[in-house]
């Protein structure tokens, strides 16, 4: 067994928590982190005690509220997402569709926003989540803004299929990726699942990268794209302006 | 110098980031966590490398994406949120008032949503503050269902004034909270800012226990407080029923 330092042994009590396991009890703790159960015993007990973990009467545990707030001044995640708001709001009033804010992690995107239309397609995203850049559109929207090197690596692949829709072709990629940079929106059609399409565009930070995207998920059999986007690129630059970008004759 | 268990040297990294101090240099964190530079470098290493901080290029550290994905889960916090979001967006678009939903932490109420109005009043909370339980509307519609016990541990003081209006008194904070389980909202007129009045409801979960707090702040000079009451009662109750609480005869 590897010797684990003090730090790792404690964030892997934190770890064990995922969307699949947002409940668990000390000995699953024990197990998902691979701690023995008196180590877990004993930093369950300390992360308890400060709030960032809860029990429950039945003895379960849950994510607690102070790491919560703490968490809440994440810049890439509650305050960015606090700053979007109004503007996802009012994308959401104008379309009544679902609608989203996400960031990249790596060679993800994770939703950090998500509001839900009436007429909910069968869409599986929930604040948090993470899904591959290829698939989604603001993955698209995302990866094409980022450095040539990285967008070649990612292209490169592999690149998981989802759906017989699904970008899993480098060359066919790197074309998407121009047209999404020459338009200034993405578009994932079916590539996440077979009936879903969503229009995304990227949100600029103060410095004019992009720091995030926007986008809106349909159903594809009644998607009317050119309606979409013009809404998705108004409320992406809205943000982008509420995070200081401002735009320039050369930027989309 | 006392020793400090290794959970609590790393917990104490994240508590010296708050809302005050979103961002911190290592010589910061070193300070505000009683640390000495040589600890506080190696904790903040562990906690960069796992994604709890991120390093920005000017070099000063902030909350991560990673802490944020796993405080996401906090069915307290954002997971409350998630389920309430479309009753507040709906009590929001029926006033365009400032709306807010909190959670009682001992004596404070947290915040873990908040629209803002068009009509802002001028409200300095945001998502993650604290406020004392008997200044807001949301603080004495949580305590007021509270038990006996904790409400008069409460009562007896010491109750901080913020206006003149504040309810500082224990025998007229009692009286209220009573008001309040009677007809099922809480008022507070003028007692956080001598600007502003706000109309809260209780938020029921699945076995009827008041969980969270749902409120309205309009400027307290144009304030109809009979007309927020049914709708911000209707959102309640729409969050409570989303919650798994079924109403009974009983119940207000």
């Amino acid at each position: 067994m590897t010797v684990r330092s003090a730090p790792d042994r404690l964030l892997s009590v934190l770890a064990a928590f995922d969307h699949e396991h947002p409940a668990l009890s000390l000995t699953d703790i024990s197990r998902r982190a691979g701690l023995t159960l008196t180590t877990a015993h004993r930093l369950v007990g300390a992360l308890t005690e400060w709030g960032a973990l809860e029990r429950d009467e039945s003895g379960v545990y849950h994510v607690g509220l102070r790491l919560w707030e703490v968490a809440a001044l994440a810049p890439r995640g509650l305050a960015l997402r606090q700053i979007a708001l109004p503007y996802l709001e009012d994308l959401y009033e104008a379309t009544h569709e679902n609608v989203q804010l996400a960031v990249r992690d790596g060679a993800e995107v994770v939703y950090i926003e998500w509001l839900s239309g009436r007429s909910s397609v069968g869409v599986h995203i929930r604040v948090g989540a993470r899904w591959p850049l290829h698939a989604t559109g603001v993955g698209l929207a995302l990866l094409a803004h980022e450095s040539p090197e990285l967008q070649e690596r990612y292209c490169a692949g592999p690149l998981t299929s989802f759906t017989p829709y699904t970008l899993t072709d480098p060359a066919r990629l790197r074309r998407v990726l121009a047209d999404v940079r020459r338009t200034g929106v993405a578009v994932s059609d079916r590539q996440v699942t077979d009936d879903a399409l969503s229009v995304a565009a990227p949100v600029r930070g103060t410095g004019g990268a992009v720091v995030a995207a926007v986008s809106i998920v349909v159903p594809q059999t009644d998607a009317q794209v050119p309606v979409l986007v013009p809404a998705v690129r108004v409320a992406a630059r809205g943000i982008s302006r509420a995070l200081g970008w401002r735009p320039s004759a050369l930027s989309g």
